[in-house]
């Protein structure tokens, strides 16, 4: 009958894994839905404590701490669930590609304790990225999914899961970002070191799908698009410009490693016989979060909002204290200084916070100090800031994570591809520089995982 | 000493490889401002015999067949000094890559046969590609370097090789369109089935050299970018006129693949008992090149130029004959048909004829059909016709060579990363109803040929 016909099509491995994909995108992009929905009531709680008290009264700074505490508490017993979901997940993914296959990477307690503590933290103060553990996620949706009687017959063959699972990985990206190319390209640099032709055929197609899906569920781009004032072609000067900042991305990206491991070190040592290890969190909140309030409103933005302000074309506007001490210099450095501490210091937490946004936001506001510096020096040959700050954002993601990807993904968020060429000759370099020193970031959280 | 040191340090194999390619990229980059110098000169004298007359008058069509006739003349004599010159290479490539080593294929008669028949035939009346000759020259200028003493240790290793030819391959891409991305997923697609990561990374650093090079070389591009004006958002009706779009680029593209192979059928054929394959170019150029003169200007135009004008997001102005029978549909479904046949024709002659360039313009031409009818049909709404173009452009090129990178490169060329998810949207249906019509253009050429 009809039926059995469509069992028996779906039998094909090829077309069935490709399926499964699309039912992964479909799903995930609905699990999105819920997770934006949620990240924006429990956001407008913390815009509730601002807008209600006068501005930066200690009365908002005493509740916007205990709020944002509160949720770092929550999620760090949420990681209790299944202490494997803490931190990106990309690491754990490559390993797993390779043939390890960690206990409960892929259960469901693991799948819960990871989407509801990363809408958690995103919604608290701390800066966490979102790629990586979308990326688990969404890697966990298509490994529950192959559970079903329908998808059975693929289990068997590692090679078609290994296959299924980069195409998850690259849906993560394009979902998250709307960036279906960098999704791709993603996956086929951070997860394997052989790629197959029918593996890069389906990342695409699921990428697309998902993209495509997020576009309809969420006209509204994740991160505001570059003004269209800002488009120019680049001079050769700034060629200079953008290989420089290349090294100081590179420098910055192998020094954020390197000081990542050390700090993985001296999370292992104990202090008066004790282990500080499930002390250490809650005695960084406490720490961080009142902080991030005392320095300004810009310092608890939201990453993606802070990108958005930073890659304007104009200047910074006042409204969320950017150009609070009259130069946009000081603001700036504070920013990339205290958050490249304050990321370093999260990644280590046992909680489920990414690494590639973050570095992305601080790449952002190194990018934009070689901008205003450039329009700072030449007024009126209209440089382009808000591609500057993309550059630099390219810049120092590559020069941890070692993915050109980084490039494109950025590229595409923001639909800046007149940048494209800054930015992939900044990424090479830095790259080419954080490469002489030190491994990279997911290389480098899986050693010290073990 | 120190020469010595810089020899050693030459002597490692990663390095000194990608010295290599980054040499090729420069030097393919003076390779191609001496081309585009030539070009432009032969262009002027096309030009000159156009603008001395009245415009489409007899004298003027016939100074205009004779001098294109005469310039295909050049292009098969030169042919003949090595056959395998012919075509696009990107088949032979793929045959070379994959361990089947064609005699002569990287030899410096066949790089120069190619390069100058190149030339001469973009000069003329002709229809064809430049990105496969390009990406032949390529590796064929790299394959010229390894056998400088100080490369000679790479020659050893067929890996080592077979990388540094993939990374040749996106370079083609890059500096030709100025589409690193695109390159350097055109040289996974079409060149291997496994693809190392490392190669990936060798891909790109050439890829974003020869891009770098080029954009200073040619501060214009070289298909003028999008209209700033023509950037909206898809809506939902839309993407179902890109899903049609799709399954018209697929088809017309697996037909386009079904006619290739009865031609070359064909042209194996003998007519009374003669061989028709020598007199067959002569004979088609006096066919075809009269008919493209009569039909008018907007048939003359050099590829590059036609997609300029395609997508432009106003109406179709006048100047080159678009309009000339008052309603746009005319022409556009006559510039489709006709280009279809010759370009399927000229695929088969022994000149440097790409199929890629060709494929663009007329699928540039199909989505400028979709796009004018959207407009009529709801005139105040932003359709944005050039983008409509794009899609149809990626769909046709995507539907022939089941290549994904397609969409990236056109959305490279032209700026255009706003549709990028409905052009990749267009090519995954393309890509999926072509499979199911034909093998690719790529894969069928190979056939043909033995």
């Amino acid at each position: 009958t009809g039926w059995r016909r469509i069992v028996h099509r779906i039998a094909n491995v090829e077309l069935s894994s490709t399926v499964l994909l699309v039912c992964c995108a479909v799903l995930s992009c609905f699990a999105e839905q819920v997770h934006q929905w949620t990240l924006k009531h429990l956001r407008s709680i913390g815009d509730y404590i601002m807008g209600d008290t006068e501005k930066d009264s200690y009365q908002a700074g005493i509740l916007w701490v205990s709020w944002s505490f509160f949720l770092l508490v929550i999620a760090i017993q949420l990681t209790k669930i299944s202490p494997i979901c803490a931190g990106s997940g990309i690491p754990e993914l490559k390993v797993y590609l390779s043939g390890v296959h960690l206990a409960g990477f892929f259960h469901w307690k693991t799948l819960f304790a990871k989407i509801v503590g990363l809408t958690v933290l995103l919604a608290s103060g701390l800066k966490v990225g979102k790629a990586g553990p979308w990326t688990h996620i969404n890697t966990a949706i298509t490994a529950q999914l192959t559970r079903l009687p329908v998808f059975s017959h693929l289990v068997e063959n590692e090679r078609v899961i290994n296959q299924i699972l980069s195409g998850a990985c690259a849906n993560g990206i394009a979902s998250c970002f709307t960036a279906p190319i960098g999704g791709v390209l993603f996956s086929i640099e951070v997860t394997t070191e052989y790629y197959m032709l029918s593996t890069y055929w389906k990342a695409f197609v699921t990428a697309i799908c998902g993209a495509v899906c997020a576009h309809f569920f969420r006209p509204n781009p994740f991160i505001q698009p570059l003004d269209q004032t800002d488009r120019v072609v680049f001079r050769n000067l700034e060629l200079v410009v953008f290989f420089v900042m290349g090294i100081v991305g590179g420098l910055l990206g192998g020094l954020f490693v390197r000081v990542y491991e050390r700090m993985m070190e001296w999370r292992r040592k104990e202090f008066f016989g004790m282990s500080t290890y499930h002390v250490f969190p809650y005695f960084f909140g406490l720490i961080s979060l009142p902080l991030c309030f005392w320095l300004g409103e810009y310092m608890r933005l939201p990453l993606a909002e802070a990108i958005s302000d930073l890659t304007v074309s104009t200047d910074l506007d006042v409204k969320h204290g950017w150009m609070n001490t009259g130069s946009i210099y000081g603001n700036l450095v504070l920013y990339i200084c205290v958050n490249l501490m304050l990321v370093v210091v999260t990644i280590t937490l046992p909680i489920p916070a990414g690494v590639f946004m973050p570095l992305i936001a601080i790449g952002t506001g190194m990018g934009r100090v070689f901008g205003e510096i450039m329009h700072d020096m030449y007024p009126n040959s209209g440089i382009a800031r808000g591609g500057y700050a993309l550059v630099g954002g390219a810049c120092l993601a590559g020069g941890a994570t070692r993915s050109l990807s980084s490039a494109i993904i950025v590229l595409e968020v923001v639909n800046g591809i007149e940048f494209m060429l800054p930015a992939l000759f900044g990424i090479m370099i830095s790259i080419t520089v954080g490469q002489r020193l030190s491994r990279s970031i997911y290389d480098s959280i899986l050693y010290a995982k073990g």
